[in-house]
């Protein structure tokens, strides 16, 4: 079951498991650091469908069958799937998840999606409203692009504040029994917002909110960044992982070399042109799922703190003046073992 | 805590109760059967702001306001905030929910958005996750109508099958003690897509998803129809509502008298021009929120099925040639007391 703490988090007293797990990506992500992580890279960007959103439907659909292959588990062991992107009506998730036939819980979270999916997979297991559970989401540089700013046809330049959208898809099987990391306690965040209106910036916009979480699980639980091995939020890039710095700072909380990000992790910055780093739903998903918990499994790290971080807008109420809010969701996971 | 029977449903043994509701509507739905049941109807649907995007946030703003002023609660007592809308980015949930300062779950479920939120609220509170918790949703008419068809002003033709977009906000304040009607059982549902592309027959491309979790319901707990006073679809509409009856009989399930759908509820069918019926996420929160929970905790029901339909499809998807999966998500309501 599960003890909640302080002001917003969850402790799990029977920390369900991460019993498998897969991640997807396009050919740049193929192409960087992690690269050889991945289950799978696309050379081809479509994924062989004739659009880049069936293209991202298509990922979500092979990465749950990775997933549930790696788990040993079929689509009908499967409770509930908890899944959603950055897609308008989340149709990459909806098109992607429609043939599965398990019950389906659609989210928007941004690019915190993969925290808060697994947040709610582990309430969902650790309550014993399931054994098992997907949590997942992806993004599509291509599909993103679309979505937020430009086709990618108009060439529209990019700032130096501006993150690279990942084209990849991370899923994680979470069951109350069975051998993986588990996921000890969850924090889910609020917004925040401090005013900015760059959607060229959308580190600036997370930090906030990335502190305010972080700041939250510190307090509820009394402990520091020195208890964990590894503290990661994604996707702040190079901008926002600065300002997450100096405001934590602020506040006498000092994350110092322990602390990165998954849009920092995944991309090459000084071969791969990216900007301020990586983003996008996929970014954070595929890099918990190809190399966090892979890490974790093999007992490198034993405490990590998970922080995915997402931009509230749309391209809508960016035209209509209104500021950017950032959420930020925290899991704390620790070395895999027998649950 | 809870218990997992059958295929799909979850049974609380300590059922949440609802302790406090409210809806807010715009001029039409004011002036519809339910509208002296609407805790406030605005004749000005802007309500006082420059776009329709703000005025649907405005509008889960101040619903959040009555329902916890009628809780006696204020936003300090809750712990998360389920909520969506059908925005791309969910919009009007992220900007009317923003200021409130509380740990915030963003959904995407289309129109089955109310008993999506309701059916993770009760899950956090029978689990111990949290005390209180708000479940809400909200449509507007003019929103929907910029987001999945045309601008008002270019005047576009409905046809017969279409459904009208109620501008309407429900939301529900759940918690492990106090006085309310009771969720007794949740069944998530799954994608159902009988291929339907016709985004002028909403009712049409959701009624298999309602069938299909009415049956599962029905199965997992050995009940039938005839077991509650009320079963209550939305947003099926006069078209989707005869299809579901029609789907059921053809599995043995007569829903007969008993069943009723939140898009007939809400407007006049004779006097005001809707045409198939209401719709939008608004339209089956509001229903829930200003007529039957307030018949449950009068006494006057004992036991409702409320079953909240989606379409999950966007201009995008349907652009591409894709149909469009219904999805439905049931919670079971008992009449009210102490929790």
């Amino acid at each position: 079951m599960m003890t909640r703490i302080g002001r917003a988090t969850l402790r799990l007293e029977n920390p369900p498991a991460i019993v498998g797990y897969a991640a997807i990506g396009g050919k740049k992500e193929g192409e960087g650091p992690l690269g050889g992580a991945f289950d799978q890279v696309h050379a081809d960007t479509t994924f062989g469908e004739t659009t880049w959103e069936k293209a991202e439907s298509r990922m979500q659909k092979d990465t749950v069958h990775k997933a549930l292959d790696k788990a040993g588990l079929s689509p009908s062991d499967i409770h509930y799937v908890f899944s959603g992107d950055l897609l308008s009506q989340i149709i990459s998730s909806n098109f992607g998840l429609r043939e599965f036939g398990i019950p389906y819980v659609g989210l928007y979270g941004a690019c915190s999606t993969m925290a808060e999916s697994l947040g709610l997979a582990a309430v969902a297991v650790a309550s014993g409203a399931a054994e098992r559970v997907i949590a997942m989401t992806s993004s599509h540089f291509a599909t993103a692009e679309r979505q937020f700013r430009f086709p990618l046809e108009y060439g529209g330049q990019r700032p130096p504040t501006a993150q690279w959208t990942a084209t990849a898809c991370g899923c994680a099987v979470v069951a109350a029994e069975g051998r993986g990391p588990r996921i000890r306690q969850v924090t889910f965040g609020r917004m925040i917002d401090y005013g900015v209106t760059d959607q060229n910036n959308m580190g600036a916009a997370m930090a906030p909110a990335a502190a305010d979480t972080l700041q939250a699980f510190f307090e509820d639980t009394g402990s520091g960044p020195r208890d964990f091995d590894l503290i990661v939020t994604g996707d702040l890039g190079y901008v926002g992982s600065h300002l997450l710095g100096k405001l934590l700072e602020r506040e006498g909380i000092l994350l110092e070399e322990r602390h990165t990000d998954c849009g920092i992790l995944l991309y090459d910055r000084a071969k791969q042109d990216v900007h301020a780093g990586g983003s996008g739903c996929g970014c954070s998903a595929a890099v918990l799922c190809c190399y966090l918990l892979p890490q974790l499994a093999a007992g490198k790290w034993r405490e990590i703190l998970f922080v995915a971080t997402g931009a509230l807008h749309s391209p809508v109420s960016l035209g209509q003046g209104q500021s950017i809010p950032g959420i930020a969701h925290l899991i704390h996971l620790t070395a895999g073992g027998e649950a």
